[in-house]
């Protein structure tokens, strides 16, 4: 019951800091750095080098630790306003998916409580911890339920990269497929690129290729095309955040992906832990679409495309309505329509 | 009635060899090259320095000529079947669009009737600056017809590059846009980049931004979001290949766009000529899908990604049903189902 694993964690605490793996430079090289300050975390988590919903909480949750040890001072009353100012900092580094500025808040008010610095810390680095641990065992819990829902299909197709390097597991639609190797079912996989920063092609091929599950990359546009040819038996993407009706966010291009399944007849199921479900949220109009730089769609090659004064639109993600969606495969199961009346359940399961 | 149009012409005669932009170059530099011979002109039609169904089909028309030009002998029956051999490779360099093997046939035939070499050489002169004159005929037109049918709509999204740089002409896609702006009508376009090669990207922002006209690139994938959003009112592209009951091979990636239109409501257009419908096709199902170089995806940035032993699909074109199609726009006007009826109406028009 093992795959192949030999890279290093996508994120470790090593006592008084982070390391984590540096995503922008998967696949050409393999660099493990290591985040001692509060900005080094906002950095990291702003340019990418750590990515995936999940992931970005842990290192957040982790970052208030180190906030709390770089503070400038022992008096308890500032000590609590400079880690506010911290968690705020941290929580708006990217704003659609709920994890991050969940976990900071949790670290947040798990530490807030303690009577010295000290205790602080303990307490804030126990929460980190423990929002380590639960990410990783909601991965192989999706893995498990996964691998039971989608136990007749063998050829998947999934977007962008929802794997061990988005998490602190093995990921979420990868846990699927991870978890349907560890089952012992026979599975491959069609990865779509993931225009513009290129996830599906750089991350889900090398973290699937080195653990042994064969991996073919697709442009993204040509998706519609291979479900339709029938190749494909179903389609497996993560979310970023899920509103309480079954909108799911997640990296710009899966929707179209969802619409496309729906025109193929396949399934199209999104895996994520509840965590990635927001209460707040009602629908999936009011989730908030992060726009990113305009470079990362011009940057292409060495010339710039396009040419100077053409105007891009690149949203980092959109919203796959929910009536697109088969199921949602959480740690506690797959949940269906009706989506509304299913995820207030999981939520009171989960208490959040 | 003009729109700003001040760089060279996609494809020209020159009276003894072609020039063509090389669109590989584009948009970081404009450069016109010289085509000379007929492996020359296969092998600027095979690295698409010259793109799109009927400019490739003007280009390969005028290849002919150059073949006579270039045969080793006198002697009628040999230059025949020489001019047969030039036919037959060139007419194969590029699969999908059925200009090219029809337009070095349609010389073919025409010229095979001469008595002489000079007499050979001066009909299939006739013939391809006939079929120039004909793409360039038909550009207008549609541009006219798609103007008149699209007039309520302002805001546009097309995919890959079906404007002048893919015609003799305004284009077909794109002429729909001109034709619009010549009309005085309001129109903006987003035009999807079309990966891998970035067509949309490189050469339909760069025409489109020289002659004036607001252009916003956005990655493939992110167009069924955008449609969704309300923000475009249609969608137009062209097509490589139509068969007669409607189905339309066009850009890899045309099948997802019209998808996402349908579940966004809005109309979607395929703009092209006559000589695009194949008679012998009777549905997509029966059109070739070129398989390019799995290099042109993974060669998108300085480093090869994604990592070696990751295979790649890179198929060219994909086929939209006709039942995703609000209508062809021909230069005959616009041809709505039941298409097969109405295709063989078109055919018989123009005597195809």
């Amino acid at each position: 019951m093992t795959i192949l694993i030999d890279n290093p964690p996508t994120i470790a605490w090593t006592g008084e800091t982070i390391e984590i793996i540096d995503q922008t430079l998967l696949p050409a090289e393999l660099k493990v750095i290591t985040l001692n300050t509060v900005d080094g975390v906002i950095d990291a988590i702003k340019r990418l080098a750590i990515r995936g919903a999940p992931a970005i909480g842990a290192c957040g949750a982790y970052g208030m630790v180190i906030a709390i040890d770089h503070t400038s001072t022992d008096e308890l009353d500032k000590l609590v306003s400079e880690m506010k100012e911290a968690a705020e900092k941290i929580g708006n580094t990217r704003p659609t998916a709920v994890n991050l500025s969940y976990a900071v808040k949790r670290v947040f008010d798990a530490a807030v409580s303690g009577k010295s610095k000290e205790e602080i810390r303990e307490l804030a680095l126990i929460e980190a911890n423990k929002i380590f641990a639960e990410d990783r065992d909601a991965c192989d819990a999706i893995g498990r339920y996964g691998a039971e829902e989608l136990a007749t299909y063998k050829t998947l197709m999934t977007h962008c990269n929802a794997g061990r390097l988005a998490t602190t597991g093995i990921g979420t639609a990868l846990g699927v497929i991870y978890g349907k190797a560890l089952a012992g079912q026979a599975v491959e996989v069609f990865a779509a690129e993931t225009r513009p920063l290129l996830q599906g092609a750089r991350l889900t091929a090398w973290e699937l290729s080195k653990a042994g599950i064969p991996v073919t990359v697709i442009p993204d546009s040509s998706a519609c095309s291979l479900m339709a040819s029938g190749i494909v038996d179903a389609v497996v993407v993560g979310a970023d955040r899920i509103a309480t009706n079954g909108d799911a966010a997640n990296k710009i291009g899966t929707f179209a992906h969802a619409v496309s399944a729906r025109n193929a007849g396949i399934p199209f199921y999104v895996a994520a832990p509840t965590t990635t479900f927001d209460p707040d949220t009602s629908n999936g109009q009011d989730i908030k679409i992060e726009q990113r730089d305009p470079n990362e769609v011009r940057g292409i090659e060495k010339v710039n495309v396009p040419n100077e004064g053409v105007e891009v639109w690149n949203p980092a993600f959109d919203v796959t309505p929910a009536e697109f969606i088969t199921g949602i495969i959480t740690e506690y199961g797959v949940i269906r329509s009706d989506y509304c009346e299913s995820i207030e359940d999981l939520l009171s399961k989960a208490s959040l």
